[in-house]
């Protein structure tokens, strides 16, 4: 594509990309927009280096004018996009990338493949700890995804509220706190679960949390009662019915004086098993598998498709294909999040062409994050972390059912000619 | 772990850990094992620098004799493993790691991380090229799944049997092929399809795909064949119903003396959908979420259990938990595939401690990968695809249906003491 325009002229044609989604994965209520700071801190080192221009000219996969073009790219163009952490729906712009064609079309893997990853992993490890409310989730999933994604997907899941993450590189790379954790080949180690379990003590002092499922739970929590004392921080299960177990330890840990003793649970936990052990006596949900790998739904299913650009005479026309099933609606989009007087948000409103008007107790989606090809906001999770928080706690208290529906707020389109609401099939 | 073990003096205990499954993703049939070149080239670079140092240090998550050794750490151990592209069972011990324990517990989430991923985007993209025959697969999924994961599952599609990538990064990191494709955008930055295609074709040359549904997609087939003539590469249509598309557009480029013009199809593509397609006229598949996202099962489900280690007295003993539902088998294990005289597969052959015996037909299925730390093996991606189509035409033909159904070897364990064969639950 780069080639053909740059060999025909219009690769500079001034352009309007829209990331979105045309619809949410199966029955959920909202989305999460995440890996924009992720994105925003790739695009300022987003250049090709002498070893990918080699490799290119090797297999002849472009020409040389494509070459030089791509030697000395840097994205110069402006950026706008739903803050990191925000809810979004069905047709919602996501982000908005003007510029060029050739800048513009460069970036849609490096812009799809962050946001659709971590956008998945928030999506669903928000619906995690909604469900958990003030009990803490840790994310323990590292061992289940790619070396890479487990990084930027504990970042995710911290943006959508998890308290804590196992990977250290994550704690290193985005500053989240980083909790750890006693596998069972550490008791497997010793010669006997007493010897292990006095070994962790020792080394990491009575706070810590001591794995109880390698042999027999009860006798277990015996000994580590016998060990710890009622200061034992915590006790970890990880198989069998959890709900049960919970009781039956809980009760176990009060009868021997360990009132504070926490109870974290561990074992294929998802939101509906978190849901389902909300009435069990458990302190801390550890999650691995199914939040890096978005509780089913792995890839956000966002798409980057041209909504605008110059024509022959300079003037920006909407443009739009046709395709069956997967028609787009031109136009540079605007959006506003409607909300009623007490602040409840019941609609999202999209402007095609020109921005809705706020009627007082709206709330304007679109953020300006580069401007000239310079990043003009905070990349960092934490900030991301307290929008999303903010932004969940005012949508209906629909959209944190766990059960299949309809999103939360229904997308309605702004047209600028007509400025008559239409809505899309 | 790593802290206590060192204070306690058992860190330096021999060990065998071993990666494995309890069991296959529902109703599949085999798995792949992918990832492991990927992990051999990550071992020979794997340590600890300053910055991860210093991050640990500042946080106070581990004490300084620690720090001392992660900072030295360099991997001096064994490993074994099946070959990077055999197929797999439950409870095939896929790799077997032989070292101290605090040098074989480091490994684990790189190890699982990477196989873990790898392994489940090759066992979906078997599934897909043995269903899709002659006709080759396209990875296209790049922007489907995070920046880095796309590269490797580019290299673990490829090594299922897939013909090429859309991802030119995984074809400069890996030596994969690679294959382009334009998208609707470029379509639409021109002034009409007409100037489209024929500045596409212009650029690129008679042989390149045209993408013909952004507006009408028989209006374009039969503009693409009066720009190109009958020496036009081929089309690629990506919505609507594909299977009446392809006959109606293959009739239409027939008509028209485009016999030799390929259509290439993409869309939401997985093995089902490949399935419903080969009775279509379709001469390439581009896929892109689902086989980057194992077609519904994105991690493999393999975990790092410690087997064996060395009693107080040096001699190597077996060690599994009893964790409810989630038992292990201790152990160092063995691997024989069972084959009859013509070669074809009928059974899983585990050996505990010692290896089972070849009949004359079978094949060991362990191959050293370390020795002393340093790498034998070569890990390139070439190499495990041939094994894979080696591996895979060796299956029983049940291995290959899309229906859900039991594994297609049976696992049976052969154990040490009693020689007499034992099966799991």
């Amino acid at each position: 594509m780069l080639q053909a325009t740059l060999a025909s002229g219009h690769a500079d044609r001034p352009c309007v990309f829209e990331a979105f989604t045309r619809r949410l994965p199966e029955g959920r209520r909202y989305g999460v927009v995440a890996g924009t700071g992720r994105f925003l801190e790739a695009l300022a080192e987003f250049t090709f280096g002498t070893e990918e221009i080699d490799f290119l000219r090797e297999r002849t996969i472009v020409d040389e004018a494509t070459l030089d073009y791509l030697a000395s790219y840097r994205f110069t163009g402006d950026i706008w996009g739903y803050a990191e952490g925000e809810c979004y729906f069905p047709g919602s712009p996501l982000m908005i990338v003007e510029s060029t064609f050739a800048e513009g079309v460069v970036l849609e893997t490096l812009a799809l493949s962050i946001l659709n990853h971590d956008s998945a992993i928030a999506a669903a490890a928000s619906r995690m700890t909604a469900t958990a409310g003030d009990r803490p989730c840790i994310e323990m999933g590292s061992r289940r995804t790619h070396e890479r994604s487990a990084v930027a997907a504990a970042r995710a899941a911290y943006i959508a509220g998890f308290d804590s993450t196992s990977n250290l590189e994550a704690g290193r790379s985005f500053d989240i706190p980083t909790r750890g954790t006693a596998a069972h080949s550490f008791t497997l180690l010793h010669d006997s679960e007493r010897e292990a379990f006095a070994s962790q003590l020792s080394s990491l002092g009575l706070s810590t949390t001591l794995l109880v499922d390698t042999y027999d739970v009860t006798g277990a929590v015996t000994l580590a009662v016998e060990l710890a004392g009622p200061e034992l921080g915590g006790v970890r299960l990880d198989s069998g019915d959890l709900v049960s177990q919970a009781h039956e330890v809980r009760e176990q840990l009060d009868s021997l004086g360990a009132t504070d003793t926490r109870i974290v649970v561990t074992s294929d936990l998802d939101e509906h098993a978190i849901a389902a052990l909300q009435a069990a006596p458990v302190d801390a949900y550890g999650v691995g598998t199914r939040v890096v790998t978005g509780s089913g739904h792995p890839a956000a299913g966002m798409v980057y498709k041209l909504v605008a650009r110059a024509d022959a005479d300079g003037t920006m026309v909407g443009v739009a294909k046709a395709s069956k099933d997967k028609s787009s609606m031109g136009g540079r989009k605007f959006a506003l999040r409607r909300r009623n007087s007490t602040g409840v948000a019941h609609e999202e409103l999209i402007g095609i062409g020109s921005a809705p008007v706020d009627d007082g107790d709206d709330r304007p989606l679109l953020v300006q994050l580069v401007r000239g090809g310079e990043v003009i906001v905070p990349t960092d999770a934490r900030s991301a972390r307290e929008h999303h928080a903010n932004s969940r706690a005012e949508l209906p208290t629909k959209a944190l059912r766990l059960s299949h529906g309809d999103p939360a707020l229904r997308t309605v389109y702004q047209d600028e000619q007509s400025r008559t609401e239409v809505e899309e099939d």
